[in-house]
């Protein structure tokens, strides 16, 4: 017989901007806001009885009203209220899901009221409220960073598949996507944030790499010994392959100074570093 | 002090075509293959001893060798045959995950050399093998589907937030992520393909839906009556706003005639449906 | 001393779906609209005088309203009516460009509720009206084609640069990107795209193929044999390569089975058939 | 009967990355280059005759291939210099248009071999060469740039399907696409982007906006000021709207608080500020 597994739904990717205006000099915070809820849904999936139901047009009301209520100052407080109304505020939600993404932006020039989107990474967070308990975890994406040496290949298993020739020197590209999780819901997260960033960046460009686990292992590392607040770290990075040219044919030699960037396929590591005392996950990475 | 936690390296993303030549009907088969491999690799993160890593580049290759020596059938099967081989031919790899995503085409007229990308939904499978056993899920996605009525949403839970009104009458459009866990991975998968999406699809239509949610566990539980081998579903399911405009400012009625279609924000509705007996499903979902 | 040159405005990708329902056979059109107005702008753009702008905002209810009070039947039918009522009903606005793209939906089996979206290509149209004349441009995108064999290439020409081998045997892909122009803005618009489509499906099949501009040319002229009314064909052809993978090294031979699908970067071609008496194109290509 | 009309043929999207080694201090240029030549090509049209066609794996090639030999300094010079070469070196060959956009890298702190995605801009050129005369456009997209006030929009044109309310304070958010044409092929690229985008963001700051297109034509004027090599330039600017939320539903006021970024769909302004004077255009825009 068929019985109901674990569920849960929201609403999805609200795009709210808050500006804020202290005289000439304004700020802007923009989001990407997903909510999800879960809890006593057995009916509205057997019966179709929506009772237990919180519309998901009434998620989106509501991050647009907390960001006028209560402003948006840090994304890991808003995503922490917000979760926290959602599973105090209604009986039958019993835990609540909340991911804030924010898009960086620099002042346009010296006008208080111009702004330019930098493209810098996308800093993240997520955070779970299950009505006594929280958790947090922050991160990034689309931090690309590049080595253009420093990084070899050699001593790898083979098998009769492999032809890769190895390598004393090459270009080592990735995308870092990375997410720490908070031993607790209480942190100074823009210090965290800064942080983390330095770390990971400061790792990947001063390790001396023989495999891009080594560098995962070593920007998680560095990001646990520069953030204290931080038990866990999660990277997922794909190795961005450059592939030098052979030129031989146009008479040409290639000391490592043209490559080709190659789409896909791409090598994909991703790696988890986590303090030995580090507490229980619980659903944070869910 | 920081320890290695759950790690995992691989190729993402191989797009392979292979066709097979029997006279002047070819056949083409067009996939994109992701491997991960994991197993002895704390000293690969720790020192950059790659003795213990098959390189990504070697996956990539036997994807294509497998591709000409054993032909491309039905993607699960294409998938263990690499989980196998990876799992069992290298001692330091204990688990390989592999994922397949097949795109569908169409012969071109009565030609038997040309062919028209079909545009049909994605075909989707993900195999497991550990050294002993195998897990098989398999799925779809971008199965986008509409009804224009028989879709109703009220009755729902309101707060000081929600401004929804009730209706009795709505567009009810999705695109249809899903995944079944086969019991086993010993299945006729084209056929249980076949019948799944046929259920799918069905029960979207003849379910007279009260809300998504109950569309969700519809189609679920029409999956595992209809597909004997799978015991468990799961279903991702956005809700794509069609929202009915306001045409009464210039003198119209618009009974649920005219509809603006709405990118962002939209709903997000996730659920799972099993056989009550279902097995663990061990790293099966990873 | 600087001056306004050419310039137009408009709203973009307003995405309309119309629901007929006649008894319990529904039908759905699935479109996206943008429009663009040119006219008498100097004041707005030198000094911000709005009076005679029609705000974008407009033209999107326009959109709208017209999908109720004409119905949309054939896209081009649709785009001329909205070209002629921009174009006509302000005094200031001397031109009107439309275009429209239909995604394309099948049926959900019986259900006269409940549909599928195809995944076809998508089909265009643009046309533009300036008070007294129209031109109808119709056209295609995203039809992916692919042949096994019947395409070679050889005999180019060769510099210091050329490593190419030549070849008597490759994979053929592209994804088509065809429009159309009509001699006059008063055609059967579903007969000539039936047309048109199956012409370019035929000939990219049935022309053994010596270079991809070859077969552009056989669709082009393809087109223009099959439709009568229309007298300007252009292609836009990307050479979608299907490199065959080097097995060698692993004792497997490929003669023609296995194939890795490269993204980037693409051979690009593109061209123009033409009736030697077709009549000036106007306005119609921008 | 039909006839070859206008054509081209290349190789679209060659991702090439060069990396200088001076010491420890490296720079690296991320260039996506297209090439488009056409020329004496009816007959590989007609009959399939290779013999005037370089083929575009040979342009991939040379691209390349220059990118050892002559370095990559600024693009529009790496463009001339392949148009050029294209146009001057294969008979058959009347013309040659290059592509090149400039994805930007910025230093990861003191490292001189580690490098971070800037997420600046792309930066865009296009030249042509005919054998006898150059023509350089050189241009950038993506800046995205926001004001929180000094725009209204009002006065406006209105018919039976305007309901947009007149507004005297409003966001102005747009992705500057933006193209300037060189008098002549010979300028400091370098110097002239840096004044053109200067201008863009300043025009765009401290333009008081009654209407996008009396920003745009701020904008393109003062590009033409700053820029005395430039004598046309092209904008097109998408309105990318941000909605003021309607919060009086949960007693609060929304004065220029809280926006709802939209996605679809969007105003789209495009037009071209020029000098009297400026010489024709050619084929620099094609």
């Amino acid at each position: 017989m068929a019985v109901l597994g674990p569920n849960r739904y929201g609403k999805a990717e609200t795009r709210v901007v808050r500006v804020t205006r202290h005289g000439d000099a304004h700020r802007i915070k923009d989001l990407t806001v997903s909510t999800s809820l879960s809890g006593d849904m057995t009916e509205v999936h057997l019966s179709g009885d929506n009772s237990a139901v919180l519309p998901t047009d009434t998620q989106k009301n509501t991050v647009f009203a907390f960001a006028k209520k209560h402003g948006v100052g840090m994304i890991e407080d808003f995503a922490l209220l917000l979760a926290r109304h959602f599973a105090d505020s209604q009986p039958a939600i019993h835990h609540a899901r909340v991911a804030v993404e924010e898009h960086a932006w620099e002042r346009n020039g010296a006008f208080g009221h111009s702004f330019v989107r930098s493209g810098r990474e996308v800093r993240t967070c997520v955070a779970h409220h299950d009505g006594t308990r929280s958790w947090v975890v922050s991160g990034l994406r689309d931090l690309v960073v590049l080595n253009t040496t420093n990084s070899e290949f050699w001593g790898f298993a083979r098998d009769e598949y492999t032809t890769l020739p190895e390598t004393r020197d090459r270009v080592l590209a990735t995308a870092v996507d990375a997410a720490w999780r908070h031993a607790d819901a209480s942190q100074d997260w823009d210090k965290t944030y800064e942080n983390a960033r330095g770390a990971l960046l400061a790792a990947f460009a001063d390790t001396y790499s023989l495999s891009l686990q080594q560098t995962l292992y070593a920007m998680g590392t560095r990001v646990l010994a520069e953030c204290p607040g931080v038990c866990e770290v999660r990277l997922s990075l794909p190795n961005k392959h450059h592939f030098l040219v052979d030129l031989a044919p146009f008479g040409l030699d290639n000391d490592g100074e043209v490559f080709f960037a190659a789409d896909r396929p791409y090598g994909l590591i991703e790696g988890t570093v986590l303090r030995e005392d580090a507490p229980a996950a619980g659903p944070a990475w869910e």
